[in-house]
């Protein structure tokens, strides 16, 4: 096999490293939201943390705002991944219930950060609608795990529309609501929702 | 007392007939509205419909997108209107669970117009965060009626959340889920929120 032709899973070693530095750039860009928050991620801060050149963080990404779009599809697909494979109670293996309740917290703030890329990302920036519709999907499969009755279509919307960035944002931004406390409004719909009296077999 | 001087409580007449011209030509684009859609206003339409001259449209409202935050206002202040001393189910005088269904599905309705009105209004429409706090606040007063405990207000956040314009465009064009689907499963809910057995007193 000629050692010049790369095989179809070995990427060439350029593009490989090219990814590899990416994710490296992409990685020290979440470290500081998660340590510091949105506003501390500047061309400059990723590229100290990454311990690499400022030029290196402008040619992946062409700008923050780039930067920030590039960093919500990472977070969003991260997330997903979680849900679907990670530890319990947001991953597999625990009650359903448990479940909900740890997709809906986790989902919020998610979402309050990804408020905050978006409005950082300005146009490079918009929520795809397949991470609405992965989150619906989820959560109708919790709610007839957990033998909810009814349109579960409608009823996973309206559980996760409270969890939406313009309904969190009013509420925890500009009402000044404690995330806990909103939390703790949600567990309480929830409750409701699946409620035994309300969902007996007819 | 002077005729030259007008009473506090009589505009002078150039500004009532101002107003009064101003109310037609309103009146005119929601009944263009409402019977043919949002597309059907233009300047010209509205013109037609008011009897007047196009450049009397111009020179109220500068702009169709004009003409659509001024139509976008008084739209969401007649529909306040008609909660709040309007015929029942929707204003006063039927039970408060009538009320709060015809509400909602008037609200759903209200949004969907408006969401067009806002799209077509470009820079000029956006929604008073007012509009929002009015909904919100008769929806906690009837669900106090209802006898509902809890955090009323996070109750009432995720009772209008669902019927929020990006969600409810999201269903009703995008998913295509009929209007009727999205009233019936919003009724399901708001019977989940009042069920007698989650809000027994403790």
């Amino acid at each position: 096999m000629s050692r010049q032709l790369p095989l179809l899973d070995q990427p060439p070693r350029e593009r490989s490293d090219a990814a590899r530095n990416r994710e490296a750039l992409l990685a020290a860009a979440a470290r500081l939201v998660e340590e510091q928050g949105v506003d501390a991620v500047t061309m400059d801060s990723v590229a100290t943390e990454a311990g690499v050149g400022k030029g290196t963080v402008f040619r992946r990404f062409d700008s923050r705002e780039g930067l920030m779009g590039a960093l919500l599809n990472r977070s969003e697909t991260e997330w997903q991944a979680l849900v679907i494979s990670g530890p319990p109670p947001l991953g597999p293996g625990a009650p359903a219930i448990e479940r909900l309740h740890a997709f809906g917290h986790s989902r919020m703030e998610l979402n309050l950060t990804h408020a905050e890329l978006i409005r950082a990302a300005g146009r490079a920036g918009s929520r795809s609608y397949s991470a609405v519709s992965f989150a619906a999907m989820h959560m109708r499969y919790l709610l007839s795990e957990l033998g909810v009755r009814g349109d579960l279509h409608f009823l996973a919307t309206a559980l996760l529309a409270p969890l939406e960035m313009v309904v969190l944002v009013q509420q925890t931004r500009v009402d000044a609501i404690p995330l806990d406390s909103v939390k703790a409004g949600w567990d309480d719909l929830v409750r409701r929702v699946v409620c035994p009296e309300v969902n007996r077999p007819v």
